[in-house]
């Protein structure tokens, strides 16, 4: 087994969840926290009842700020490098729920800059594509058009970088070096590139001389990036934002790492037609059923290392009917197969729907694109 | 005497320039060369004839070019961080009579964010003042505004940046910690600066579609920022630039390091007053000359280490007319209170035009500013 590693440029060995919050400062998300945003959310969310979104920092500021009439505004984003899978739309579509229920605008970032600097495979024109396809799957998750502005780093550097460098004056590279894992082969382009990331968390408040708070709904792989500039963004007369962090949505081949697009059979992309859906999720999807059909019977199958189940957490919004499946495949009642079957059907239905809106993606785009 | 070190952000010591175009790795500008600008430019300039330009890269390859049809474009900069002086204004003056004398543009680069990231003791705002500032003495030198662009780093980032970040991706921090003599205390937009330094180099090529070579009049120290990109520039598909490198202009209090605008009284600046300028000399410029008028007419006075003459240089453009004033101070039959006096006449004429000219450069801003 891997010793656990996680920054935004590597995620190795099982994560344990405790042991992050604790090694990055965050707080665990409690049920009282829960609570109060379903109570002011005036809905509950799977995510959360499911512990999905499992720690935060300020995450009351933001909420105290709320009610007292100050609304945040969301900020998340996407390194450009390839397809989107389940993962990234898992994050974003709880983003959504978030605009939804508390009326915030959205600041989306689309990293193209970090994904030349720190990707020797790519060239720009293969990362301006993959931008290009990855704001697709963001509209199709139904953001509003009229409050989700698109930044581009190398589109919109003419007002960020005046900002960055704002950020980066106050960074060292011995704080990179130890937050991100970097040496001094790193390119100077990569070290930089922190700032950048930091500048959504205060830029619409500068464009729209406003005060908001910033909410940032992200996976915790991404907290570092604002644990360094949480300090620097407060000597700059902006508020440090507040963090809600997402676990990883597993590999399909288990449990150990997050998912990644660099091998396309342990990730299913919001591309991916229903024949490959099923064939990936019947091939690869880790079980944690018996050997055998009489064994499973007998003893049942282990829910809590069945990817498949893991995965029916995200898609299947019913408390009752996961329950449900749960204890028919520990029972022995559900095969994993069957199980299979449950997800893949649930996913087919997600991506048809998806796709569709994925299609009449394109004309909008020039919408979302701030300007 | 302090060891000689000389990088874009300190010079130190008393600077052997033949040691330095070993260690920096070009070339002695040779009478050769300079026949061959003078032939071409079709008029010879006293500082080629005197030495003040003494070293460069690749020189031949601009000038076959341009005997082939390939025009050069220039590129120079200014670090907007204080007054003008007369050091500045020399690298400048030269590089109009290239612009005057090969029909070059000229791309005028004000590297605002670099005096951010290094300076501590300047807001941002103090930094725009200067860089208005500074482009009224650039534009009062005479380059011609349908050639010559101004960049501004932070107002075209939305055009650098991008370009900045291909750089940027080819250079490690371990090649700018030796190089400029960094270290992990460095923030992380002063490691990641050179790369936008670079830009300019290409630029006008992107912007335009062209592949004319780049030629850069420059003070020595600033050479380290090309010789990290040369490499980089061409496997980016770009021409290394041409470089002419100037000496470095002494303090008047004498001929150890560069004049520098922190101790306001070693400098002369452009807009100083006759007053000023005349009390500043007198007071402070280093005399070679003896102790008593008697010793001085009878041994004579040090040409060669009185910073009056060495202005001189930059200033007296008839070279029987120096000739005289040098051989009359070795002599004995100049003092220096008269040498002085002649330097204060001529520094205060240069100044009186330049002023004139600097108070109607505000209106033609615009038109220099790259857009």
């Amino acid at each position: 087994m891997n010793k656990m590693d996680v920054t935004p440029y590597d995620v190795k060995g099982i994560v344990d969840y405790d042991k992050l919050i604790n090694e990055f400062g965050i707080n665990k998300l409690t049920t009282k926290d829960i609570k109060r945003i379903e109570k002011i959310a005036g809905e509950s969310h799977p995510y959360l009842r499911r512990g999905i979104f499992f720690a935060h920092r300020d995450i009351n500021w933001i909420l105290d700020e709320y009610e007292k009439g100050n609304k945040f505004f969301l900020y998340t984003g996407r390194g450009p490098s390839g397809h989107i899978q389940l993962g990234h739309i898992s994050v974003w579509k709880f983003a959504k729920w978030l605009q939804d229920k508390f009326g915030a605008e959205m600041w989306f970032q689309f990293t193209d800059d970090e994904k030349y600097l720190f990707k020797n495979n790519l060239s720009m024109e293969e990362i301006q594509n993959w931008t290009h396809e990855n704001m697709l799957d963001v509209i199709a998750l139904g953001f509003d058009p009229k409050k989700t502005h698109f930044l581009i780093d190398t589109k919109h550097a003419g007002i960020m970088y005046p900002e960055a460098i704002k950020v980066a004056k106050k960074i060292t590279f011995s704080t990179v070096k130890s937050s991100f894992g970097f040496t001094d082969s790193n390119n100077i382009g990569s070290i930089f590139y922190t700032a950048m990331q930091t500048v959504p968390v205060f830029l619409p408040n500068v464009l729209n001389k406003k005060n908001q708070p910033c909410l940032i709904p992200l996976a915790v792989d991404q907290d570092p990036h604002f644990r360094i500039s949480r300090d620097v963004l407060e000597k700059l007369g902006h508020h440090k934002p507040g963090i809600i962090h997402a676990k990883f949505m597993s590999p399909l081949t288990g449990i150990d790492g997050k998912m990644s697009t660099s091998n396309p059979d342990i990730a299913i992309f919001t591309t991916d037609d229903a024949a490959t859906v099923k064939k990936k999720i019947n091939k690869y999807a880790f079980s944690g059923g018996k050997n055998t059909i009489e064994e499973h019977r007998k003893h049942g199958g282990n829910p809590d290392i069945d990817v498949s189940y893991q995965w029916l957490q995200y898609f299947e919004d019913d408390d009752a009917k996961l329950k449900k499946i749960h204890d028919d495949y520990k029972s022995g009642k559900l095969l994993s197969g069957e199980l299979k079957a449950i997800l893949i059907e649930k996913i087919n239905t997600f991506l048809a729907e998806h796709q569709k809106k994925r299609a009449s993606a394109e004309k909008l785009i020039s919408k979302f694109i701030y300007s």
